[in-house]
């Protein structure tokens, strides 16, 4: 890269620029030549890489298989359910040709395997000895998007779709929960965003499903971004595709299935999150470079150092040593604007006293520590550098969390703050509608561990059973 | 799994039915609903996931990064090079329309990423500096084909394609040839194929490339698989992509591009090269279950030996305890259909003389070994059969490696027998493509480590300077 820095916008003069800013200058990814459409370089690639692998071995110690259904869909068979081909009709990819051959039959370009999936149970299970069935797969999907931004709205994305099906209800809504913990536990320790759980409303849960279950994060500027969802269908796939199993008392029953997914959403999450004027904060776990070293000159005392300080910490740690021939301030800079956690300075000044400076991505500090403490301090710092960004978004998530009994109250919030705003909710789909056309906003979850009173709705002044959160949102 | 197993046709009778048989049997895929497209299960996943596994280790070894690039290419971009057009242009599937909306550009369906990802090479370089860019990415692409058949010829297939550009000749010629060292030998240790290697003739190679290079394995019935493909652009696609960088000359000049790829089609050519009459035999760096453990009943004494076994063997091995309700007898036909390396048989009769039962799946072998020994026996029987099966192949290839000096010779050899057949060869295309009509050959590859003496080409008389494999192929 011999590119000059660009300067980033600071995000409390404009969110949206900094956000492209830091997006386009940390080197994460290009847009891709479809509208639309983006490329992920190898540090933007490198952040999946990583939480691939740590959710992916997470989905392995629930039993969770691994597969890879075909790409196209006939259109024949995603119309076999009603709901969920409303869902998407209007944003698939649609293969019609082959070189010059026009096809038979309409092919959609997955925005989900859910049909695809469901298909193949329908030939797989017949016993309940065949049950449960739990799949998951690593792919890309697209949908069709007006408008786009990188990670949070793009036309193809990459996500895990999981996918099962089971013997019981429970045992299948059982599941559904079980991976919505996953994924906000997943959120809160691997990446240390202070994600809010719960139920989405009958509006707003995916097409065909019985109940949806959501992590939702809140952005540093207070609007909110659905992070994962876990969705129990009961046996509404199986109905469809008619997907029967002899079960222990030798009678036929319709299975029940799930699906769930978190896809590479969860960057832009991690970005609006921890970023900040200066460019990337990354979580430390799934950072492609834990610790950066850069030499302040090529002398030999530098150079082996530095190489020393290296070996101590490859073992535990993704370590690089920056060997371009850029200039140390523009090192400095890079290292900062690409969220690298821990930076290492090796100076002849340093080595003269017997230390090195160290400084922490997140407070910026420079701390100058002796070369044998360095193992230890990097130990240290770098389980304070997550907790420290976990603490300052669940600071802003608390700061930006609010109550409301009126309509007028919320949109009173909504244009003075921004965040999550607590209200009785009746739960009806028309209510929903209403309060979208009046204040351009959805419901974020049903919350888990909030008191759930009976009151009256917020908008229509009917009961409630259900205090739900609103929230704008990316 | 509640299904009967089904009879494998005898691989000597019909090998077309036998492998359609054992891919079929041993629950590796399932076919998609769009022709020509498959289902990876579980099973057939797994395999796939220890390939990848394994071969990314070894490329991120060379400085390789992942990357992703989109799914679709705008028509205009793909027809950028000339030569790579007209190699799949009859192959595209081309999408159209989004929802009910016509698009103004078609756009393809990537059949490889080749030119998007030059096209975006020709933005991020500017100088040698940026230089060399080593991209790869894992993904599943699409060439549609007439006639296919699971994992040798799919409408859609899983690979890794790697694109890499370069400020030198010499340094993406090495590199295209480090590749290719890579494949041969991922392909003899890691799989036990003993494959050979080498470059292809002018009519073979890659639309677009300078030179191509390959690995290619012999099936058991004598015809060949590409296995493994290596590609040196020279600066062709940096011309037609206009890709100039800055030398250390400060004068201008065109990148030098390479390509590479391997696909599940590997997975077709270790099927055809160590599955036998009873199913597939796994090479087991690969096998997602090494050792199988079955036990005869379920006493307490069976059950707890079975599960000391699996707790001895489960840091080392892939190790699973067969708890399905099957009978004893369809667990033992399971694992040797699935190909199991391993299969650990624990009955009470055994365990009165301190003894269990371990069978190897290439030679059927039926050893009883004392409990405290089981541990030493795996280690050096799994080490055995990888060793086994390698040179099982690498006898049939050596029984069914042929010369020829004539195109009489060569048409004998491919009516009485299958296999490599070495012969010298004039090189050009014209004559390539008259060999063609009159055998349906092609040529394999110029090998590597053959002696290459001046001769007269077996079909044309005309002078010829390379030795070349000509074979049947997949």
């Amino acid at each position: 890269m011999s590119k000059k820095m660009e300067k980033i916008t600071s995000r409390d003069v404009d969110f949206a620029q900094w956000y492209t800013d830091v997006v386009k200058n940390s080197g994460l990814i290009d847009y891709g030549p479809v509208k639309g459409t983006m490329i992920f370089k190898p540090y933007g690639y490198a952040i999946w890489e990583n939480i691939q692998r740590i959710m992916d071995a997470q989905f392995k110690k629930l039993g969770v298989t691994n597969v890879y259904f075909p790409l196209l869909i006939p259109a024949s068979l995603f119309n076999k359910e009603k709901d969920h081909i409303e869902g998407f009709a209007p944003e698939v990819a649609t293969v019609t040709k082959v070189g010059d051959k026009v096809l038979a039959e309409e092919l959609y370009i997955r925005p989900t395997s859910e049909t695809l999936i469901v298909d193949h149970f329908a030939k797989e299970v017949k016993s309940y000895r065949d049950l449960p069935l739990l799949y998951n797969q690593w792919t890309s999907v697209m949908r069709w998007e007006k408008t786009t931004r990188p990670f949070l709205r793009s036309s193809e994305f990459l996500w895990q779709e999981g996918h099962t099906i089971h013997s019981s209800k429970e045992e299948a809504r059982n599941f559904t929960l079980n991976i919505l913990d996953l994924y906000a536990t997943f959120a809160r320790e691997t990446l240390s965003l202070p994600v809010i759980s719960g139920r989405k409303t009958e509006k707003e849960k995916f097409a065909g499903a019985k109940e949806t279950y959501t992590i939702e994060a809140l952005m540093y500027d207070g609007q909110s971004l659905q992070s994962g969802t876990s969705h129990y269908f009961e046996d509404n796939f199986a109905k469809a595709f008619n997907i029967k199993f002899q079960n222990k008392e030798q009678k036929e029953e319709f299975g029940y299935t799930t699906s769930w997914g978190m896809s590479t959403r969860i960057i832009g999450a991690i970005i609006m999150t921890h970023a900040d004027d200066f460019g990337l904060v990354l979580p430390s776990k799934v950072a492609p470079i834990q610790v950066q070293i850069i030499n302040i000159n090529e002398s030999d005392e530098v150079v082996n150092t530095s190489k020393q300080l290296f070996d101590q910490l490859v073992d535990d740690y993704r370590v690089n040593i920056d060997k371009t021939d850029k200039s140390f301030g523009f090192k400095i800079s890079e290292a900062e604007i690409k969220g690298i956690p821990l930076r290492i300075e090796v100076g002849p000044r340093d080595l003269a006293n017997g230390v090195v400076t160290i400084s922490r991505r997140d407070i910026r500090s420079k701390e100058q520590i002796k070369l044998e403490d360095v193992k230890t301090y990097i130990d240290t710092q770098i389980q304070e550098y997550d907790k420290n960004i976990y603490n300052i978004a669940l600071q802003n998530r608390e700061q930006r969390t609010f109550k409301a009994s009126t309509i007028e109250e919320y949109m009173k919030l909504l244009d003075e703050k921004q965040g999550f705003v607590l209200v009785p909710f009746c739960g009806e789909i028309s209510c929903e509608n209403d309060i979208k056309e009046k204040t351009q906003t959805n419901s974020r979850c049903i919350p888990d561990g909030v008191e759930q009173t009976k009151s009256k709705c917020f908008n229509c002044q009917k009961e409630s059973n259900n205090m739900v959160y609103f929230a704008r949102a990316y």
